[in-house]
């Protein structure tokens, strides 16, 4: 059989062995229910508690701040959805490319008569225009909601989050930054960021599905987006996913543990394979910023469209590699990519997107460009 | 080390190691994201769609009417808020012994101006009054959507589904039942069954926690809860709990496969629990209907308050038993059951929620006994 090339880290990430082990104990012996009041019961409650110390040290906010959600969409859905309808917000400003968590969720409350709903320009490159960001909440009266992404998904484009903090001081504004690419790649210093709300999921870094995380600012107070129990000090109800929050931490402990040295390394990754393709084939281009200020995970390539470049998805997973027309979470939906048609809505394009992670090498980077070359 | 003594099966339940089995290689090789177009991707998007036909089968519904969520609570909140929302319902009735997961959310609905809120009387055995249900829907002007648990989960009555589903169908209404404690413990037969909706969750039969069902009948459309990719047939954003969902199916699998034994069982040990209790120990009650119409997996037991019995769930636990006050996802609230207080406000009891499971022994309730008989 042939060897697997996993080329779609912004999709998800392997499980790694060490985020395994330390969630073992709770898929066994320790199932205690965390919010049982016996011995039992508070030892699982400890390890969450534990978990939550622990993510919150890592990211430089308070453990009361933290709230574990089952995914980073659930995450981005409270925030985004608290922000109207408990803090007053009566009008979002969000950008076209970003993710469908964010952009359905103000859609919804847009059209539900909840909120107005504008977006906000952004440059050739891709990034968000901070002057007409500024411009559209000088134009606002009322209070604002600012969503956007830290890291696009899809092309990788970084967001200036403390420009953008200041902005929404500036105005009064609520903001909200999606970093489900980013918790987990990058260093955070929440206590000394102007931001309300963080979503993050733990199987973008190498933890398990089905668990993410809502920061809230200690100064925001909201209602749960989900009703029941007291769970999660009353703001997330349902029996909390044990093994899962465990995981949470345990990943993004070993994230930050090895920062530094993966994170050049998988950047190196990105560089090289941009040359290569330069190197190899004709009328390559790429989305975004992606030598600027961008994700290091992530390279978004397009291809002149052809009859060959057309099957080219097709034909990598023939191969055995797996990379993505844009983001996995609307691949089912088979209608293009929302981000690519707003940055660069050329029809004579067919767009993949690459992204790496600790694990991949540059003999994989190699053989996908060779064989692209081939395919293309 | 003592023995534990885990009687809280209500609470949560062990993970079945066959269950965990099942899981496994979903938390280690197989971890492509389910909504990803490779092979890689639709290799776990078949393990999805192979679980959600294998609990659509032992529930007697379509494949198309199951949809995994993250806790049988957003089952609950997808359910009810839906039906206010999407289905046009402007009158709830629910009942005061509904669980938090319900009530918070129609309490939520109603103190937004969203709809209607009545509360069904109950009969002095707990049981749901029918005949003050007809009358309430009968006095209903608009549509109604009738919330009720299948079974109660801290008293363990039984609701007769049929009956409240064939008034619902007679007067128009829309029909939530929370089988959260049922699905996994009894048959059910969903195409037979005048329900629109029920609720459901995997850690309460032995599946993992995280992950739960909500059944939404064929002939109802509602909207997402939770807006973003298009996961579930676009009704539930979210990368899929992968390995969740597969524990969900499995879980629900052995549960079917030995319903009959185990239940019996099961019951077993509770008739006998109740007999050597009233054997043993002078002034004890049960609450709810525990002979009669009655989960065979909860004993809700009173004794006469004294100084030594309010300090019974305490002294349990130091003696390495499990049992709870009331509901795990209540305790960390410490306000008393609003279940108990509902049925038999008696000042002079303490009330101790005893649950059984299959991995649960005669001698384990013999020490059990013996320990409260020397506690009270």
């Amino acid at each position: 059989m042939q060897q697997r090339i996993y080329f779609d880290n912004a999709a998800t990430t392997s499980l790694d062995q060490e985020v395994l082990e330390a969630m073992m104990p709770y898929l066994t012996e320790k199932f205690g229910n965390p919010s049982s009041i016996y011995s039992y019961g508070r030892e699982s409650r400890l390890a969450i508690e534990n978990a939550r110390k622990s993510v919150a040290k890592i990211l430089n906010a308070h453990p009361a701040e933290i709230f574990f959600t089952s995914c980073g969409t659930e995450a981005s859905n409270t925030a985004i959805t608290a922000s109207v309808r408990d803090l007053g917000c009566t009008h979002i400003i969000s950008s076209p490319i970003e993710h469908h968590a964010t952009l359905h969720t103000v859609e919804y409350l847009h059209h539900n008569g909840e909120a107005s709903l504008s977006y906000v320009q952004l440059l050739p490159n891709g990034h968000v225009d901070l002057e007409n960001l500024e411009q559209l909440l000088a134009e606002t009266e009322g209070k604002t909601l600012v969503t956007l992404m830290h890291a696009n998904n899809e092309i990788g484009n970084l967001l200036d989050v403390h420009a953008v903090g200041n902005l929404c001081k500036m105005y009064g504004a609520i903001f909200h930054c999606d970093t489900v690419q980013t918790v987990g790649h990058y260093p955070f210093d929440l206590r000394n960021t102007p931001v309300h709300f963080i979503s993050a999921s733990a199987h973008k870094f190498h933890g398990p599905k089905g668990v993410g995380m809502l920061y809230i600012n200690e100064n925001v107070k909201i209602k749960p987006f989900i009703n029941g129990g007291s769970q999660e000090r009353n703001m997330r109800a349902g029996t909390e996913n044990l093994y899962g929050i465990v995981g949470f931490a345990r990943a993004l402990e070993l994230a930050t543990a090895h920062y530094e040295a993966d994170s050049a390394a998988v950047k190196s990754l990105k560089l090289y394979m941009m040359e290569q393709l330069k190197k190899n084939i004709r009328g390559v281009s790429f989305n975004g910023d992606p030598i600027g200020n961008s994700l290091y995970t992530v390279l978004s390539v397009s291809f002149p469209k052809t009859e060959k470049s057309e099957m080219i998805l097709f034909n990598l997973d023939m191969a055995g590699i797996c990379a993505s027309g844009g983001s996995a979470c609307t691949s089912g939906a088979d209608q293009g990519s929302h981000v690519i048609r707003a940055i660069n809505n050329n029809p004579n394009q067919v767009t993949v997107r690459f992204s790496f992670s600790k694990g991949n090498t540059k003999t994989e980077v190699d053989t996908v460009v060779s064989k692209l070359k081939e395919l293309i």
